[in-house]
């Protein structure tokens, strides 16, 4: 399977695991464009096949019907997976790439926090296609967006994507798939790292995800707080610190601008604020544990963030149970 | 009014302002050793003289019928005035005192946070008895008690009292009082300022009651959390920087100790954290905010209580919000 170009792109097949949100939206764009794509959905698979998907988005609205599967046997195999699935789910992903990865599919993972790309490779046959060269390409896309309910996406803002190859290499595909991107006004740039583009997605993350949960508070909740708008600027610069001891600089500025984007956001809730709010299980370990691993493997001290690490892995563990 | 020995304070009338769970259980051990108080109750006055209070205590069980009164008014004055009133609910002082304080009442605070004997002093009139003497001692209580309902009280640990002058002196009615205290096996030291009793206190009540609200921790939750444990001993750290700041030598050892004596208490719930589930207004300002205050005025940086006040404050907020 060659792909150097956009055409290369145009012939393949597409498979969205986990289309919630951000599945969905990308997905979307993906058969609003033309691209043959086929979405594994679980419990809204058959609203969507009836009445199809509403994007109601800061890019206009519109509406598709895709090909919609609830198990990944009748999905069978695609060329390009995107996975959006929550981490919480990872556990699943085993059985559904025995049915959907053939012997070229890659993998790009737009998940939350740390430790995708890691775990997806390691569940994968060997790319007898490429050899040396991974399936999984690293991702994250940075988008304000939330299903209203089993048919309709609303996205309010964002919507980049930043990803790269596991060894940094910007091979023909990635520009490819980064093109592909671009030509659907997706914006989209190619990082040195995955480690790059996560470090630089959690300085959002950690801190209003984590006082969402944590603090009940929505991003304007937290800017309007002088002390939790002190505490978010603080855990950045904890991950700043992580970050450089990883390799990675994330200049000041680049936090002073998260500032910038997320007063625009108005109310806007993160996805853990809104699990937690719907009794769900939040995505703790991937996006507050692993990053504090990391930092304990890299010395670095962390103490907001493992303040807040402790406080929601107990949260979260307290509200399952009360849902249960 | 001379008071210099235990003789002389056994020929005065006490009252108890505000006989929650700390003011009932030490109102109730003046009544039992035979001192004359007088309990200042709101909605439970009617219960408590109809039945009288019970205690079940680490020290044995006891039962007393005191005097009790719904209103000031009807209590009248008092020579020594203990309040034991939560801090939220310091606007009623003035009206209080206006009908329980004479002109030589000593008002003792035994309430939670920072603020409260400069909140108390300035409603006071002068106390022309003892010019230059403050009518105000600031205490603390270490004590685990709670009430079950309106006529009963549980005391499962502590109990001991330090308080000081405001002005450090040792006179001899603070040694004659300490003295009636212990007479009545109460635990009781006298410390050089109301800030060393006070910073001392808050080394076991900022972490143990902010994380008990923000993370839904007892104390059981936060020991067996390594992070929050961790939490917990770095909190102190901010707080033995500001108390030095403050001119008060907080030890490493008297932190550690804090835990083994936490260790003992079981799922212990701080007040904070049963007011916060029970809905009721939580102590956040005198507890977290003023230490915090405190802290931005000596130039000492305590980015883990900013962040437990900023999420405490949100929480508290939303919680009365709710209970409306």
């Amino acid at each position: 399977m060659k792909i150097e170009t956009v055409d290369d792109l145009r012939k393949l097949r597409y498979g969205i695991i986990g289309a919630g949100a951000l599945g969905g939206f990308y997905g979307s764009l993906l058969c609003k464009n033309g691209y043959r794509t086929a979405f594994l959905m679980r419990s809204t698979a058959k609203d969507v096949k009836e009445h199809g998907l509403k994007i109601n988005s800061a890019w206009g609205k519109w509406e598709v019907h895709p090909e919609v599967f609830d198990s990944p046997q009748d999905m069978g195999v695609c060329d390009i997976l995107i996975v959006g699935l929550k981490t919480i789910s990872n556990v699943s992903l085993k059985e559904i790439f025995k049915h959907t990865v053939g012997p070229q599919t890659i993998v790009i993972t737009l998940q939350n926090g740390f430790g995708n790309e890691e775990y997806i490779e390691s569940m994968l046959p060997d790319n007898s296609a490429t050899p040396g060269i991974s399936r999984v390409i690293g991702g994250c896309s940075f988008i304000c967006c939330w299903r209203e309910n089993s048919t309709v996406i609303n996205h309010t803002a964002g919507g980049n994507i930043e990803f790269a190859e596991l060894d940094g290499v910007e091979r023909p595909r990635i520009k490819a798939i980064c093109q592909m991107l671009n030509d659907m006004k997706i914006p989209c740039a190619i990082k040195s790292s995955p480690a790059d583009v996560r470090w630089h997605k959690l300085v959002w993350n950690i801190p209003f995800s984590g006082l969402g949960l944590v603090a009940k508070a929505d991003t304007a909740a937290v800017l309007n707080s002088p002390e939790l708008r002190a505490t978010a600027r603080r855990i950045m610069a904890e991950i700043q610190m992580i970050a450089k001891q990883d390799g990675i600089d994330i200049t000041d500025k680049f936090c002073e601008w998260q500032f910038e984007r997320t007063e625009s956001m108005g109310h806007y809730k993160s996805s853990m604020q809104i699990d937690y709010e719907c009794k769900r299980e939040a995505e703790v370990e991937a996006i507050l544990g692993e990053p504090v691993r990391r930092a304990r493997k890299l010395g670095v001290a962390v103490p907001l963030m493992e303040m807040i690490y402790g406080a929601a892995k107990l949260l979260n563990c307290l509200n399952i149970q009360d849902a249960k």
